[in-house]
Parts: C-alpha cells; structure tokens; sequence
C-alpha cells in the first residue's frame, strides 16, 4: 500500500468492511486506482467520461420498504424446521476433509461426510460475518455497498450461448464477453459487472477464467466477480486482484464476489468449498446459494423451499466464518420451479417469487446480505412470454428488498442463452426499477399544490411553472420504448422493441470507450495471464 | 321479488351491501337467476359445466397484504393538501343545476359551477358509502365481493379498434365485442366481463348501449357493466337489469358497476353527472375516476398527482350520497403518464406505479373500495414492451390491493386498440397473480419436512411420496408459456407467444357454449331492445 492521494480517496470512501460509500453520480472516475502499485500515475485517469450514452446511475438505495410475506409466526416456524434439518438430517460436505476438521472442532456431530449441527451453531458462527459491506470497485465512484438498503443489479452468469445481433443461436465466444462487459459498463441502472456473462467458449476451459477476469479488470471499472470453477482458479482471480488492487488493499477490502453454489438437497461438493476456502482466506466475498428448481432439488411446496434453503444456507455460510471469521458472505436463493409435466424449468411463476420474499425475510433475520432473483425466463426469444417472466422476477427481487441481484439482464432461455437483444431491453427496466426505488418525494416542489393552484379547473399542466421547471426529470424516460401514434409507428418501419434494442446495442458498441488503465497495472496482468496460460496445456473439457 | 328457491339462494349468497360472498369454484350455476320474474324456471340452467376450458376461479381474497409506498406523515399531508384543493380552489360540476342545487343544500360554498367544500364535508358525506358490498351475477357462483380483500379481474374498456386474429388492426365489430364477452365468460382467472370491451363501431351510436348490455346478460354469467354515456343509456341499462334480476332485487342490490371519469383537472361534465345520477339512484354503483396521464391532466408529480386525485374524488364520490346515501361507490384512479417530450401517454413506468399503490393507501382511509391499474401498455403489439409494461402494471395492481382491476385483459396501443392474442396472455398472467395471491401455505404438507427427511441429501424430490401427491396443483400451469427444450421448440414451429395465443383463443372461440338464460327474460330483453331501436332513428356521432 502506498501513500498516494489516489489511495485516500479510496480510504475516505470507506475502506473498512461494513462501511457505506455514499451512492454518486459518476464522477469520472476521479481518483482512479492507478496509483496503488506505487508506480506514481494517480489522476491519469481523472477527467473520463462517464460510463456511456447516459449518466451512470450509483447502486440502489431503496427508499421503500421490502414486501413481505411472511408474518413472525410461520419465520419461527420456518426457522425451526431448518434447525431440525440440520440437526437430524445434517449437510454434507464432500471430498473435503479440511472442512470436515473444521465442523469436528466447531463442535458439530459429524458421521463420515454427514455433518449434524447442534441447534443454534450455525446461527452463532454466522455472527461474526457482516450484516453490510463494500465490493471496491477500481474506480471508487463505483463501488457498491452490499446489505442493508443496497440494491446492486449485475448481468446474467453463465450462459454457454448468446443470441447475437444477426438474431443467431451459436456459442459464446470472448468477444461476445467482452461485448457484454462493454454493455454492462455502459448501461447507467447497472451497477456491477458480474462474472460469466457468458462462457467464452472458443478459449481452453483451463484458462479462460484468466481472460474473463482480465476483462472485467480492462474494459470496465465497474466491481466484478471471480472463477469458481476450480480452486487454483480462484486463486489466480484474487493474485490478478492483487495486481490491480494492491495486496494489502485486498486483504482488508472485498473486491470481487463470487458464486458458491449448493449441490441441492443438501450437499456441498469439492469445487464449490475449494473455491470457498480459497475467498474467505482471502477475505474476499461468497454468495452461497442453494441452486433450487423446486419439485427436483427441493420439495414442491413454498414453505419446503425456504426451509431447506436456510440450511443449506444456513451450513454452508457458516463455513466462511470457520475459515476467516468476519469474511463477507450473502444468503443467496436461486428459486425456479420445474414443470411437473416435462420436468423443464420454469420462471416468472408465483412460487418462487414467493419463495425470493420469504428468503428475503429470513436473511435479514440472520443479518446477512440477500441475492435472489434476476431477469428470469424460458422463452427462447424475446417475446412477450420472456418479458412477463423478467417483469415478475425483476419486479420481485426489487421489492423483496434483494442486496444483489445476479442475472439481472440478459438472461434467456433458462440461462443457456445471452442475448443481446434482451440485455438491452432488461437495462431499461432496472433503470425503471431503480426510479420506483426512489419512492414519493414529499417535498413542496413534489406537493406541487402551487402549480395545482396555478392551473385550476378544467385546464391543462403542460405549460404551467411548475412543469417547465420539472418536465426533464420528472417521469423515468426509456429510449426503448415506443409511445408515439400508431401513424409515426408505421411511417418508423413497425419496430418491435428487440428492433430498437438490436439498433441500440450496436450503437453503444460502436461508441465505447474503454476506461483507463495503468499502464503498468495492463502489463503485469497480461504478463501474469502469460505465465500462468504458458504453464499449462490447452484443456477444453 | 318473488319467494321462489333459486331466489332464496341468491339471498343466502348475501343481498345487502357490504355482504361477502364465499368465494367458490364455479359450480355449474347451480340455483340460477332465471326464476327472478316468477316464470317458474328455476334451476333450468342447473347442472351446466363451467366457464370454459378450465376450471373458473373465483375472484380473488388476498392473503398477502398490501405494499405501501406512503407513511403516516406523508398520507396526512396529501389528505390535508386535498382538503386545502376543495375548500380553496373547489371543482366544478357543469351543466347540472339538480346537483349545484344538492351541493347548497348540504352546506357548500357555491360559486356559479365552482363548488368550494367546507373542511371534511366530502368524508362526513361519504360514510354512508359502503366499504365493501357485492356485485350479484345472474349466476350467484359469480358474483363478486367488490372491496376489502377481494380483487377483480375485468377485461379492457373502451377500444374502438381490435387486432384481430388475423393481425389486422381495424375497427371493432359488435362480433368483436361478443367475442371479447365469450373469452372472459371462458378465461378461469377473468372474474367479470366489464363493460366496453371494444366499441362495436358497426352498430349506431345512440343504440349500440343496448346490444353491449344485451351481450354481457346473454353470452356469459358473470357480472358486467352498463353503459355511461348518456343518462337516457343509463336507464336503459338499469331497465335491462330489472328485467333480468327483478326490479325489488335490483333497488335493493347492486347488478351493475359503471365507470365515472372526472374530466381532469378538477371538473366533472354533464354526461358523466347525469349517468352517476342515474345509477346512484338506482342503488348502482360508480366508479368515480380521475383519468389522469400525470403532467398534462395533473402536476408532473407523484404526491401533486394524487393529492389532486383525491380532491376529485372525494367531491364526485360524494355526489352519490348526495343523490341516494348508501347507494355503493369506488374510489377510482388511473394512472398513467405522459412523454414531456411527445405528449404521449405512457404506461407501465415507475411513477404510475406509486400513484396506484398511493392512491389504493388513501381509498383504504376512506373506506372505500379501490380500483386501478390493468393490463397497461403503450405498445402497437404484443411484444416485450407491451408485457413488461402489462406485468409492472398488473403487479402493482395487484399489490397495492386493488378491489376492482378494468382493463385487466387485452388493453394494447394505450388502450386504443383490444387484442385478442394479448387477451389471452394476459388472462394467462391474471391467473398467475391469482395463485400469487394465495400466499405461502403453512400447513404440515406445506411444510414438507417429512419430504425433506425421506429425500435427504444428494437425491432428488422427483419421486418422492409428497411430490407424488402434490404435483398436479403444486405450481401454476401455464397453457401459453413455452419452456421445453431448445431442440423441442425448433421442431414445433419457432412459436413465439403470440403464436400460441392466437390459437388458444381460437380454440376458446370455436368451444364456447353460452349459458344457459331463460327464453322468457331472454324474450323480454329483445322486445325491450327492438322497441327502443324503433323509437329512434340511426345516430353515428
């Protein structure tokens, strides 16, 4: 760590975990990160513009309260059948006996891999993990706060496929990731960058972590999520953060996320805990999120659902706190159901919205921040179906009061497909999102009595005082929407709103501007991803 | 009235306003109403099956409570500042000596047309309006609780144009709107069948009230809506009613909602006043409607917006009063906005949205039923515009406790246009709201922790003996969405939702039985029709 001002600017934003960067308008990044390896280039980067065609939103501070749906009685009830699962039924913890020693010393009854909590364990554990914190973003500007009244949107995770802008279903390759990074950096209502917007496929299995996690670092300064995918992997993310933060900065500060799923009903695998391990030594944050199609990995009821999702949580949140107590961790849900007819999954349907209310619940009772949700369908194009089921869940994973919500665009086809299309169109809607957070302002000029005295009855508001004074921000304008008569929608060409989002996407591709980098900081990343790439042979499966 | 069975079911169900009608599944219109005028054909239209392809459900009593967007501290100021509207600045009633005389009477200031309301003589007025009461259908299974927890479902109103199914946009047709009364009759999740469903342009306009009136009470059971238009339609929607339910039923129950607008700001017009006239006297009910697109009809604000919403209907509600206490009213809102760029209205953005959940807080204060929302959207097709606009929509209107839904169906191009295929999809979506509504079952089978212990960990709830016995009602079923694989989607035809609407509301069409109505009432209804037909000639403006 260095001395440098660029650093105390970050400092001031609040370097402690649990702390609270005030939410700002970009500011162009002033300040920068480019200074923490000491080479001197603090301010280089001041003066950028901001993320895009528009002014970049901060991350959401809701206002509203959250929806529940639950009352204090079925919580307790809840939460009680959780304590038996974990008591009688246990979690297993498997092909990792550094964490069955550890449940063995926490003073958990452990049968082989089958680990049996005495009630309140877990619960006791998990205090130490913080109910808040701050994701570091290398431009301090965007840096998000995670838990309490944050609302932090990031792009979908995961997809093998996109839906390109020729309207094709192919492979993902690294361009189109590092497409979908540009988007993200340049979308105002997207707060983060997230992980594996999609899988960049055309690049060996072994070492594209190296390449999506270099373009998360490069093409945006917007925070980011590391690889999950093998222990070594998250290795190389936090060493690659290291470079870009500065290693003390990271021991002390979260700067990347990472996804840490359950193997649904109750068992956590290898993968999953080596990765785990490897973030919370590092201080760095786990999303530990039972992977739920109701009806297949949990019960078919809602009720059921919850229950097993606090253990599942519940254990394996707990295991962060084992490894390096006081580590970031979220309770995260990811609620589908699965259709009892062919057995596909399904979204945007009332059970797992009322399952992502209820996690939400339970969260804020364990104080843990909350992930659920996203920009959820089945539909295999952007049609009306994909957009009642994103509506719903995106609509859902607001009010519930959700800390992070993973998948927020993009996301089609049950996640098998990132399409651009949609990406675009899902952005407009967390920026609607985002305004409804904002609640009713209550101010005088929000009263607006005088302009109602203005005008009087049977009159008009267009030009009154009042409505020049406050017309340009008044209502939430989409630039993709289409609200004009139908004779200019004719005389436009019919445009469905994917033909305005597939023009839209083009053009903020086409005008991207990548943030800067240091220099110095660009050469040792790329040099490390040389080494490491060079050390190994070409794996594709 | 007469003493005859099916009329003492009908009493059982629950005559006086403010009775609550267990909701149940249909039950084939058991009991009847076709013996109402003593014609002694009770129970002729008995043992009919149900409403259509699927079960019907009844209307909706949530159990999930309300989200608000306003506190205490902030509904106080909006009340005040509405109390301020009406004593300071007053609404004008026009053209309407009968009511500017009713206001004198009960202690008004009255200037010309300009009524200035002492502080809480609108409140005062308004406690004989019951806080909820029951819409009776000729098929006492479907009539409908309107306030309290209750919501209905009614399709669009209004539209002069339709999409057909064959994607033409032309205008409506009285087939269209027979068409629009059949797929409500059919849709499970469509609790009424509105009023307007689409202009039938075809028939003269000075007569085509009484084939609207003659189609809601010939095509399907459930309740409807009578005609506003002019205070001569008025009555002969309330005579058409007498001779459907029995004159003494209807003084004394209300058969037929009707849609007040105010004309925004702050005016309410002679046809609007003289059809509430009407109605009220009648013992029918109105619901008095400010039709606001926020910054051309009200101030660009939210809270301005709905404090001027509440002036409006405190003072048009009031009326009702005025005319016959106790006679039912709705609180009415609809909320849209409009472009400050174009000056067309929009739907489905973040400020409609906390209109409607303001507004429906503020109705509950005064303890009365509350209408908004709908299946909102600007958009000229049914594509993701149209549905995330409809789902934010719908959502909120459900949400925010809404008694009384219009447009819940079928509402494309800002209400200009009816669509079947839209129709369809969003009757799909009510039925999801409906399951959504029910809440999280907290009994031992919800709980399923015995599914929990006999899966354990690693397995899967697919077989298992609760799966088995909860998986046909586990989740909602979508009919519309499409959630196979990507392979099993290419081979049925590339489908987009809209296609398979298209063919399930054909298929609805081509199915549709109508219910069954006495010859006699049946007789009466045409004879009432044809004479009024011939006491006038064509009128096409």
């Amino acid at each position: 760590m260095t001395g440098d001002d660029s650093l105390k600017d970050v400092q001031n934003v609040g370097v402690d975990s649990g702390s609270d960067p005030a939410p700002a308008a970009d500011e162009g990044g002033a300040g920068g990160r480019s200074g923490r390896r000491s080479r001197g280039s603090a301010g280089r980067r001041a003066q950028r513009g901001g993320a895009g065609p528009g002014t970049s939103m901060p991350y959401i501070k809701r206002k509203l309260k959250s929806y529940e749906v639950l009352d204090e009685e079925g919580l307790e009830l809840i939460e009680a059948n959780a304590d038996t699962i974990l008591e009688e039924i246990g979690i297993e913890f498997r092909d990792d006996s550094e964490i069955i020693s550890l449940w063995k010393e926490a003073g958990a009854d452990v049968r082989g891999e089958r680990v049996h909590f005495p009630k309140g364990l877990c619960r006791q554990l998990l205090a130490t993990a913080p109910e808040t914190f701050t994701q570091h973003a290398r431009n301090p500007a965007r840096s998000v706060q995670i838990g309490g009244d944050a609302t932090v949107f990031a792009p979908v995770y995961g997809p093998p496929f996109v839906r390109d802008l020729t309207g094709v279903r192919r492979y993902a390759t690294l361009e189109d990731f590092r497409n979908f990074v540009k988007l993200a950096y340049m979308a105002p209502a997207m707060h983060h960058s997230g992980g594996t917007v999609c899988e960049p496929v055309d690049i060996p299995v072994n070492k594209r972590h190296l390449d999506m996690v270099y373009s998360h670092m490069r093409y945006t300064d917007k925070p980011f999520m590391g690889s999950v995918t093998a222990p070594e992997r998250a290795e190389d993310t936090v060493e690659m953060c290291r470079i870009l933060f500065g290693s003390d900065f990271v021991d002390q500060n979260c700067v990347v996320i990472n996804l840490i799923n359950a193997n649904s009903p109750m068992v956590f695998d290898e993968t999953m805990l080596g990765a785990l391990k490897v973030y919370a030594r590092a201080n760095q944050a786990a999303i530990v999120s039972p992977f739920i199609l109701a009806g297949a990995m949990s019960p078919v009821t809602v009720a059921g659902t919850l229950t097993q999702v606090l253990a599942e949580v519940l254990a394996g949140a707990a295991v962060t706190q084992l490894v390096r107590p006081g580590a970031p961790v979220i309770f995260g849900t990811f609620a589908a159901s699965i259709s009892m007819q062919s057995g596909a999954p399904t979204f945007g349907t009332p059970e797992p919205s009322l399952v992502s209310y209820g996690a939400a619940q339970l969260a804020r009772r364990l104080k843990l921040p909350f992930r659920t949700g996203g920009a959820l369908c089945g539909s295999k194009v952007p049609d009306a179906q994909a957009a009642h089921e994103t509506a719903t869940t995106l609509n859902t994973t607001l009010m519930a009061g959700t800390n992070f919500a993973l998948h927020a665009a993009g996301w089609l086809e049950g996640g098998l497909v990132a399409s651009y299309e949609k990406f675009m169109i899902d952005c407009d809607q967390l920026g609607m999102l985002q305004r409804f957070s904002e609640g009713v302002d209550l101010s005088e000029s929000g009263q607006a009595l005088d302009a109602i005295r203005e005008v009087g009855p049977g009159s008009h508001y267009l030009g009154c005082a009042h409505t020049q004074a406050n017309f340009q921000t008044a209502f939430y304008r989409s630039a993709l929407t289409d609200n004009n008569s139908y004779e200019q929608w004719l005389a436009d060409g019919e445009k469905r709103i994917e033909d305005r989002a597939r023009q839209q996407c083009q053009e903020w591709l086409d005008a991207y501007v990548a943030p800067d980098l240091d220099p110095s900081i660009d050469e040792a990343l790329l040099a490390f991803m040389d080494a490491k790439k060079a050390a190994m042979p070409d794996a594709f499966s």
